[in-house]
């Protein structure tokens, strides 16, 4: 059973929506990477019904995330924030070079962190 | 019955989870601000059955929303870019008045245009 990196993501924001259990395996699984035997041995159940449910899990995952789009959503945020950063350190760093307004320096300070806020 | 303005909001992000026809009621109730009595009609069924159908269909909008907080989470970055895209003005205008530098002009121009492809 190879890894879906993606699933780390979607876990992050659809996690709540699986059952107590579900979620339990799946963590262990892609967020602190045990086997399938290990968690088989954790949750006293066989290797195969760890298997099967970490599957059904994914599979509702990339359900959620078909119909909801969200983490999709969430990367396009993140890319512009990053271009936003960008650009407003260019601001600061032209500033600092051709007269050193403080206004300038302030604001675009401000954007940064904000930008740096929004993309955690 | 009391029209929750919320809803429209949730909705919006997760109106693909309702069934299709759970979705075509709220719609046309929160969306299309049509009474409980026209949604009977041109379903051919009770207003009674619409009234419960949206009753349901609106538990089960807040439940994902307690779950999953996305709506809260695209609040709090509408906030945040707004203050971006002031912070990038402020700086358009101070710099418009004061050494005008085409270089700080562009860049704060980029981040106002980013931050509002963000926000809508």
């Amino acid at each position: 059973m190879a890894k879906n990196l993606e699933i780390s993501f979607l876990l992050d924001f659809y996690g709540s929506m699986l059952t107590e259990k579900q979620r339990i395996m799946i963590e262990y699984y892609y967020n602190d990477d045990l086997s399938l035997a290990e968690i088989a041995d954790n949750e006293g159940i066989t290797r195969q019904g760890v298997r099967d449910s970490i599957k059904r899990a994914e599979g509702q995952l990339l359900e959620l995330e078909e119909r909801l789009g969200l983490v999709k959503r969430f990367q396009q945020m993140q890319a512009g924030l990053e271009k936003i950063l960008l650009a407003a350190a260019e601001i600061r760093k032209y500033n600092q070079k051709h007269g050193s307004a403080e206004k300038i320096d302030a604001c675009a300070n401000d954007i940064m962190q904000l930008a740096e806020q929004l993309r955690d």
